[in-house]
């Protein structure tokens, strides 16, 4: 077997324990026509709430450990889901790095998950040189499940058939304000139809806002956030779901965790916790 | 001696160490001419940076737990500062009920902090009945030192000098929009000559993001802050400092903490830190 390639990252096995209560149990049983994934919401912010200084500015949050630990996440779950505002402005790999996933010291494709991006109307420009799909194309991570609400272009879908993936139809609604909406409930079924039992969603800063809506909060299994200890300052993608008002019409918190967990990594911390839905 | 009141707060010795690298060291010496108050930002937040949902909205964001560790911080502190819109927002008590602390248990007004406000153009329309005067005049606190650029009225100036308070006048200078603003060196050099050696700033939105803008990071000698989890939603009072960007006008983070310690108190995070000047 040749040697694992240069960017293999390490996870030691004594900073797992402290995950395994919030992650997907290891044996979960095949999906049914009811099932949901275990789903599990991640990602990495600046202590004023900030994804990244600017969609496409490559912003340095979390130390090397916590990066380490996405990968082990990555590991652990089926798929893995973002925006399409993330695939424009970070060309991002979605694979796993973790000694021993497939591509890095395993074999095949053993521990890699699906990449998965939602792009309601189609508008991700991608490529045979974008970095997921050169991955898939050196048996280093798999090639994405796109869902969308539009027709895709013939030459599209075959780059991303020819490396494995596929366009996936789903409901998209126009709301008031220009703004597409996709039903998250409709988004996880369509993955547990394709077999996938659990699936990490790490951004951005709409999928996440998105998802700590009310509404949305009971899909969620498992929330695990790192804290870089870095102000960012205005300007940034920001995580914040929108106000929340009680029945009287008083504004109240949006959400809120229980059953919470802190893990210290480096000058980072790792906050894990339940959505009270 | 009579028993010390029901709202007294305990603070457990077992939870004081961690703090003791991050506080004013336990003897410091009387100021001189030149030098400047320990001074600490302290305050506690959602996971999405937010002070509160609104000024003037109650908003329970920590535990008990870090709530007696505020009281604590005030305990070792010679004054708390905020600025004038938490004064107007929140009718704060701004002292220390610690048990041992005096009027909580202890003798006169032993380890009650001197509360500060930061006026610039006088708008607290404070009065006897507002909770810090009313403190103060049981014993249970100390009259505020009010900062501010204006002329105080005879009768606002009798209220707060009879209950052992008083204006100070500090330069305040208008920048271009209408906003006022004032050097925080000044403000601290202020302090000093009071005989003030240690002071904490705990809020609000404007003063903090104030203090974390690059030329007074050197002036802020520790951070503490309490995250809670939750997420209180787009519409409160958000820490964020401006937005820096290096000399090729690309953003970059505002400001970053190292010696980062944290420390979990219930459900809520206790981060520490020094800010890199
Ligand atoms: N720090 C981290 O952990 C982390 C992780 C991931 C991403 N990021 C950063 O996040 C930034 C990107 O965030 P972003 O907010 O711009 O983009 P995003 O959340 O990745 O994608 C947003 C787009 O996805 C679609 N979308 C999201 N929620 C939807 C819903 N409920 N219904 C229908 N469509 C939905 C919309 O597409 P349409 O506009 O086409 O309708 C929306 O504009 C980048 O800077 C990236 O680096 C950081
Ligand atoms: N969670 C916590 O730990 C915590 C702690 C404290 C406060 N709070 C919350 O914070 C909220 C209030 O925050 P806020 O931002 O509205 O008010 P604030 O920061 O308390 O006071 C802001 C005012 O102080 C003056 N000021 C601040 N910085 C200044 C500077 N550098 N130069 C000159 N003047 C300056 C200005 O007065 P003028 O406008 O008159 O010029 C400014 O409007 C309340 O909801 C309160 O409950 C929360």
């Amino acid at each position: 077997m040749s040697p694992p390639p240069r960017d293999t990252l390490y996870f030691p096995s004594d900073h797992r324990p402290f995950l395994e209560p919030h992650l997907p149990p290891p044996n979960l049983p095949p999906p049914t026509p009811t099932s949901l994934p275990f789903t599990t919401l991640t990602f990495a912010t600046s202590l004023d709430s900030q994804l990244s200084l600017s969609p496409g500015v490559p912003t340095a949050l979390s130390g090397p450990q916590s990066k380490a630990m996405t990968h082990y996440l990555r590991l652990r779950h089926d798929a893995i889901l973002i925006g399409v505002g993330t695939a424009v402005a970070d060309n991002p790999s979605l694979n796993c790095r973790i000694s021993g996933a497939g591509g890095y010291g395993g074999e095949g494709l053993m521990g890699q998950p699906r990449p998965v991006v939602l792009d309601p109307r189609g508008r991700w420009d991608f490529g045979a040189r974008s970095k997921v799909l050169e991955l898939a194309g050196s048996g280093r991570g798999r090639a994405p499940y796109i869902l969308t609400g539009t027709e895709p272009e013939k030459e599209k879908r075959e780059i991303l058939e020819g490396a494995g993936g596929k366009f996936i139809r789903i409901r998209v609604t126009r709301v008031s304000d220009g703004e597409n909406k996709v039903e998250w409930k409709n988004v996880l079924r369509v993955l547990s139809e394709e077999g996938l039992r659990s699936v990490m969603i790490e951004g951005g800063g709409a999928v996440i806002n998105s998802l700590l809506q009310a509404e949305n909060l009971p899909l969620v299994n498992s929330v695990i956030v790192t804290i870089a200890p870095t102000w960012l300052g205005v300007g940034g993608v920001v995580v914040s779901p929108p106000r929340c008002h009680d029945d009287g019409g008083n504004p109240m918190a949006a959400a809120r965790l229980h059953y919470v967990q802190w893990h210290p990594f480096g000058e980072d911390m790792v906050m894990c916790g339940k959505l009270i839905p």
